[in-house]
């Protein structure tokens, strides 16, 4: 096999991980070594760098469509962001010791809960979802009560891209007077936001997955929203969240956001274009493939192609030898060959499970990317296929599960 | 006045902050978007992120001394580090609800107690100091016992370098049974650390304090200690620590430990020098001016210096004004115009309490930094006693307090 030279790699993988845009990382590099003053500090070093905090927490208030940039909560990530509003809500609403989420749930939220049941007492309801990815609304609305301290539904889904009517379901958790949170993590970037708009309390989101730096995300915070932090200690973030500010990581999320919030209208067309090239070819080359997620609403991004007779783990193994990333599962729960448990929720049926593939885009990949992958896949498939390899299965399945 | 060039500032606020090394950020770099993989992902880009942490969790592990990388536990700064310490002993410690602290610990402690006090029923005792800043032994050795939960006492204070004896007062909770926890945040890079020789369990770092980038921390627990993790979700960090690593700040973080281990020994004594000159220099050139913290048990780099009958902020500004950087108290209660508990614990006189300013060096300065500080100071000092300037408190109060 020739070797792979770094200009052919083809990056599939955009919900584990985005490259940083080069612009966010040159706006981050005067706050390493030049302008490096503390956040906290009365000199013109302090100064300077509580200026480029502030400058980012409006560049993310404009990608939000927050009312202020007072609302904007800057933290180490997603994974934070989500731990912070769901365990906050739970002790700001007193005599409420109830949480609603979704069955497919990033694990962030799935493995608090987890812990809120086996530790605090508190009852979590998770709402199961349709074949399509698509949440019971029926089983939401049974559920909601004035017990209900909070929800937190994500605004699309990681491993499929299937995208849940959150303006609606935060109306409904507002009747009941429950406080609504959103893991809008693959959501920001890709779909347009106006929070102001909406009757969302608390959003998650992280800057690596939008062109931004690892290490650094956002809680949203609306106004008037019921708080407590998750970290003690100074009074940084309006004392919401103790520590020493991430200069150069918030000046990249700020960046980032500025950028993503053009690239929302300006490069998800393109982006659309590719995955629907990436979905025919596969489709057309490859039979007993389905796609799962819901073909109507789904981020423009991604696409989780099952492959029938297939352990995704190789496919992805045999894909990355020719220099090509994608994902089976998410990055969080990838290698622990356990089958999804967004898939199995959606009932994916059991022949397809474990050749679950995710493809994800962004704005760095083009057509060369869709169409090497399509050079190489079908012949991967075909491999792994193996003795196995039955004429019927060259059919095309087309959207068959969607 | 004539305006400063950049040249010309002198930053002298190193326990605030410190200026990244550019070897850091060129370390850094090719990890924001070359090598931008998440570390979690099955192919090559995941691969390289992996390898990439891996190898700075082997090069904080050399600074501390630690006996296994696997006891390098990556966070987003010394705050979450200590939240995540104190949090976890509580938890994993049944049945004992009793926490040690000193009285002169960070606010990311001190904080956290009054919140585990009011809301958690925890029982904190805060060993008081004396006026050199040292921990009263008697007193410690009076509160441990089974009931304790954890010890978190700090390796060196942040505003007056005073060093505790760490090594001993670890080994004394062990005798109950306790944790023991260490906030080294200002001792790491300062002090040599060799951990596998000491009895202490968990120890927190910030990459920012030792010229690596904001935004990440660590906390080394030794390999045995029962832990419970701060943040649900991912596996990641051998599951203590949910959330997609923070590849380039922890890559950044590594490099300045490798740096640190060497600066320890080699930067030290130039730093200890130029601390004693601008001590001496203060105190031959400014009456009515005493030195806080403990003259043989010292961070080299520290100097908590109060002035009597002065506003130490506005010192501060006027200085700033200079293009010189220095602190009143902590970066992290700064501008809050209260005296600082470190200072009234230690009792300084009242006089003196609200003049205390921290100079606090690093590899980063020189000579010449001293000199401008030492030709700028005595006027401000001056200007500031204005009318009720007085003879008297010409005559060098030299160590008065010590």
């Amino acid at each position: 096999m020739k070797p792979i030279r770094r200009d052919d790699l083809v990056y599939l993988d955009n919900n584990a991980t985005t490259r940083a845009d080069p612009a966010v990382v040159a706006a981050m590099l005067p706050h390493f070594s030049e302008r490096f003053g503390n956040p906290s500090s009365a000199h013109g070093f302090g100064a300077g760098a509580r200026e480029a905090v502030r400058f980012a927490r409006r560049q993310v208030q404009a990608l939000l469509g927050a009312a202020s940039e007072q609302e904007i909560l800057f933290t180490s990530g997603g994974s934070e962001s989500d731990n912070t509003a769901i365990l906050s809500a739970v002790d700001v609403m007193a005599g409420r010791n109830e949480v609603i989420v979704s069955a497919v749930e990033h694990p962030a939220v799935l493995s608090l809960c987890h812990r809120l049941e086996a530790r605090r007492g508190i009852r979590v309801h998770r709402i199961p979802v349709d074949t399509l990815g698509q949440l019971d609304l029926d089983a939401y609305r049974a559920v909601l009560s004035e017990r209900t301290a909070v929800v937190s539904i994500m605004w699309a889904n990681n491993e499929t891209g299937t995208i849940f009517p959150i303006d609606d379901l935060a109306e409904m958790a507002k009747k009941v007077g429950a406080l609504f949170h959103t893991d809008a993590v693959q959501a920001a970037g890709r779909l347009p936001l106006d929070l102001k708009a909406t009757a969302i309390d608390m959003l998650s989101l992280s800057a690596h997955k939008l062109h931004g730096p690892k290490g650094v995300g956002m809680l949203y915070v609306r106004h008037g929203c019921p708080f407590s932090p998750l970290i003690y200690g100074g009074r940084q973030e309006r004392a919401r969240r103790a520590g020493t500010e991430n200069v150069p990581g918030i000046v990249g999320l700020g960046q980032a956001a500025e950028i993503a919030r053009i690239s929302v209208s300006e490069d998800m067309p393109r982006i659309t274009r590719l995955r629907d090239r990436l979905e025919r070819g596969l489709l057309q080359s490859i039979g007993g493939a389905l796609i799962n997620g819901d073909p109507s609403r789904r981020l423009a991004n991604t696409s989780n192609i099952a492959f029938e007779g297939i352990e995704s783990e190789a496919f992805v193994a045999l894909l990355d030898r020719q220099g090509i990333a994608c994902s089976s599962g998410s990055a969080c729960s990838s290698g622990s060959m356990e089958p999804s448990h967004v898939l199995k929720a959606m009932m994916v049926p059991q022949d397809f499970l474990p050749g679950a593939v995710r493809f994800s885009l962004s704005r760095d990949n083009n057509e060369a990317d869709i169409d090497r992958l399509l050079s190489v896949a079908p012949d991967v498939v075909a491999s792994l296929r193996g003795q196995t390899f039955e004429a019927s299965v060259l059919q095309p399945a087309g959207l068959a599960h969607v």
